[in-house]
């Protein structure tokens, strides 16, 4: 088979990146089109990257035979008319997450994706593409671990990011939605299990502001996962010492960690600080081999008439239990699965 | 004033640890007598430590009128009885946690302490007393990680003493209330705030046993503190590196992680586990100058007239929080304070 | 300008890795033929890669007019004259570390670059292009440790490779050349400097077999450099833990440590071995990126006209230096630049 | 026996420690006497470690007959003459490192604890009684690291004390007498060998000060032991971090590092410094246990007729080897022993 001929909807940051790696470093592919509303940007990007279809609306971009597939990077309010659209189109899909904002955007993205089963539909959730969870998913799945006893994660941002965080807090969907999926999408995967009951908490610990939105600064929740696995996560906007994702998986036999210390590359400072570890600025920094393994699969998968790892149902369930992580943080109470 | 003259009650391998310390590192103290109805390891240990006063009867040694205090290392249902008879005895009074089994038998314990405020009485909250802890207290007092986030804490005992931890489960109390009450002491003492709130899940992921006292062999707790803090508890008996006892205080400025790595001390292995260092075996081993330094504290008190860090109030807040744990716990529900 | 076309000799372990890095990774580059003297693997390598044109002979590969660049991974021996002749046949050049195997040879190929100044010439010192390396390079250049006070670096092979050490050694020049040539070029890289004096030791410590050949299995070399920089090389060839490249550069005002622990990646492994950090297999698995990132600023260097950053007299001047330190390790003399 | 009475000589930041321990923290022990010259330093201190005997003169604090043994802590040049004239006024004898300021004095002191072998000496290499070196010796001394290729060790100050560090600089004997003994005694220790050869480099980098001395404010030396066995020494004033004594000790099975990172205590700080690690301040910090446990040994081989760890000729030897590898600095050139 020939280079897979993409079109990627979106030109923010994280829609950049994946047009930059898709023209430089994603092996049998090729950027063939870009699609964002501001034309500016487009044509800039257009011509730095080499693309010669450009356009600013999607419904012209995915009538191109010529392209094979989609990456959808644009707003999440977006992804799922976007990926029935492109299915339709007979084009393969890659979504960047959330899948949707509401539970029936998924199902209708669910539907769509059931519908064209001979197409591949691929969801972003690439830290399962990162080498040192990929490295520690191996470990668990040939039992080093033992037994899951306790699913721990974090993920939090800099506090020096703090006001687009406050700009974007209408659109987020809050700290469970916008953040915790990734975490949520980890614990489904290293666990094998779904969530029975969830506790949450949290709230605005230095920034108001997200209160308006009945979101927190700083959130948590405990669930117990049907096999009885405990699962905390943790989500916050005002790290002090940089973006900071931090896994643990405790099992009755080992321990994984995966970036305690969420340090940026191999160098150690030593000076007036102390010993120290410089951190990771922000998610494209931490995981940029992560976005090019997981276009990279993408890609093989349409070569290769397979499926992706990371399906749409994952997308659904995931959004189901940030929903509800979100609801027990609104109203204080337990709630069940 | 002449040194303290000290008569300790218990010893098993804390009991027998505390009469070393008094014995040989407390200042301006003498181990003035022992007490333990093992009458071998009685002669054996008062012989070794040169203690000329030893006795079978509790009674017996706090009637001894050259003993100015009590250690109180007995077993937990035995806590507050011999408080109240010390105190009446006119001795001031240094117990072992838990203060007691239950919150009636604590309460007794506090009207007891009420009623001799001019004795020192003081509970054994060691880990307060640890440099690394007061080092991390001093800064948080200090401001310089702003306003409490999220308070977690993990109490984990190596797999390989689990043989003792089953035959002691029936007298326990379970994880909550045998292991997390210094956990719940310290959430208490860094955040300045009392709980709201539980949610309590686990289970028994390796050692079905301790189910028939309904506890787990990990557990874990999360509340809500008045002062909106998160506090996460984990506590465990399975730790396959060690006796791993780690807390993290996140605050809006700065985050403080005491013991993330239960390094035993500072040599680093590097062989062909990689690079490594090895870990604490037991709360003796992490603690050792805690426990000096708390007895020190009990004497100190005691020569100048001063209080305790630690009172009778921090110990029945302190159970009454672990039971309301293990309730959460038992019936699954979330539990208002 | 179109894309580079290269043509790759060498098909061994760092060959075929380059071979695969430009027919995958490298932006505007193709592989465009590849050279070994072992016809089956090179016919399934060109398979396997795509790759119409392959030689088993050196002079038939650069006669080929369509080939804009070579890439000599071939044995050390050859190098030198594969230069030459390349750069005569009109080919940019990207030669694998070291220069040559004597002076003689390296002053040979300086002649041959310095005669074909419109070709790019660059040798393989890929730690220069590592992202850690990088960092701490633009730290010292800002003069964030203040001046240089130490260079310490060490370069240990694991001893599970030593049966192909012990094969190679007749081969590989000895650990000063074999292994320090990329350490001593970071210290003239970081310290801008050159060095007056070298005192080298070091033996056989776990295998004789290296005596045969006036070698070591561990060696190190003491040098001062003549902006007063201590530089301390320590090579090895029976590293317990992995694959172990660390470099320690102590300022006046700050200190630098580069992969202090050689850590594979970001996982953390918490059981019996206490707390562990499994480390790097190899200098592929290391050096990763920076084979990469390498190969690319070669390419980029002939696209857009520039000089590499490492150059001929880097590779004169290395050798150089480390057939001094050779030369010290053998007499155990002091001896000057 | 009974308690030890000690006098003790020297009221500096160490004596004053030393001390402290002998009349809190050791054992068995009784301090009995205080000398200086400083005579309110002498009454204060006396006063508040309850000491009744003070003198500004060593021989009349000698006279004593209720003193069994002395702690000598004077300036470096008093060492050899107190120790001769204690041991022949029939005291035990600890003095604190170096135990002469020339060969000849040291030779003198040897003479002096050979002519008294029913006494007690013991010089204070306080390191050897680290729990962190007495772990890492077990494992050397258990073969778990196999032959010892490489010994590496570092002794920084930190520069915030530089000023004073350059007021001592006439009278610190220079960087290789002053603060490499103690690696140097390490290094036999460790490897149970002897220097070959020494070179010897480094310099005035921050503070020309010290070359009025024909010191360097960071030097370091590389020697070839008796036994094939590398060792590295570096030793500097301008730590930016702080205290850092760090040991490697690379085998040719295993490899251990002691205090690699110099961590005050547990806590890990995040913060906008990334994550990072406090530093101890300087020796007392860090050997605060060590001086605990040395004392204690001495006074235990008083009472049970053993003899000390460290011996008069450990303190001849290691003077020895420090003299020579000053020499080498001084003249450039690679010294035999």
């Amino acid at each position: 088979m020939n280079k897979v001929r993409i079109g990627s909807v979106g030109l923010g940051r994280l829609g950049l990146r994946h047009a930059e790696n898709i023209a430089n470093k994603i092996q049998n592919a090729e950027l063939a089109a870009l699609c964002d509303i501001n034309e500016a940007a487009l044509r800039e990007q257009s011509a730095r990257l080499g693309v010669k279809n450009y356009y600013t609306d999607f419904n012209a971009m995915i009538a191109n035979k010529d392209i094979d597939a989609v990456f959808i990077v644009s707003p999440s309010a977006l992804h799922t008319g976007q990926i029935a659209a492109a299915l339709d189109a007979g084009k393969h899909v890659f979504s960047e997450k959330p899948l949707g904002t509401t539970i029936e955007e998924c199902k209708n993205a669910e539907k769509a994706v059931m519908a064209h089963k001979d197409k591949v539909f691929m969801l972003g959730f690439m830290r399962r593409f990162d080498e040192s969870y990929r490295y520690a998913y191996k470990k668990v799945m040939a039992g080093e671990i033992g037994k899951p006893v306790l699913f721990r994660a974090y993920s939090q941002d800099p506090e020096k990011f703090i006001e687009g965080a406050i700009a974007f807090a209408p659109h987020s969907g809050g700290e469970f939605i916008d953040m915790c999926v990734h975490d949520i999408d980890l614990a489904r995967w290293f666990t094998g299990s779904e969530p029975q009951s969830v506790y949450a908490i949290g709230g605005c610990y230095a920034h108001p502001e997200f209160g308006k939105y009945a979101d927190g600064d700083n959130v948590c929740a405990l669930m117990k996962f049907k096999n009885n696995c405990m699962v905390f996560l943790f989500a916050g906007r005002t790290a002090p010492h940089g973006y900071n994702v931090e896994t643990e998986i405790i099992g009755t036999k080992g321990i994984l960690r995966i970036a305690s210390v969420p340090q940026k590359n191999l160098v150690e400072v030593l000076d007036s600080g102390g010993v120290r570890r410089e951190c990771h600025e922000n998610f494209l920094e931490r995981f940029e081999n992560a976005y090019v393994l997981e276009a990279q699969q993408f890609v093989d998968c349409i070569r290769e008439g397979r499926k992706s790892e990371v399906t749409v149902q994952d997308g659904v369930r995931v959004l189901e239990i940030a929903g509800k992580c979100k609801q027990a943080f609104e109203t204080g109470e337990l709630l069940k699965f």
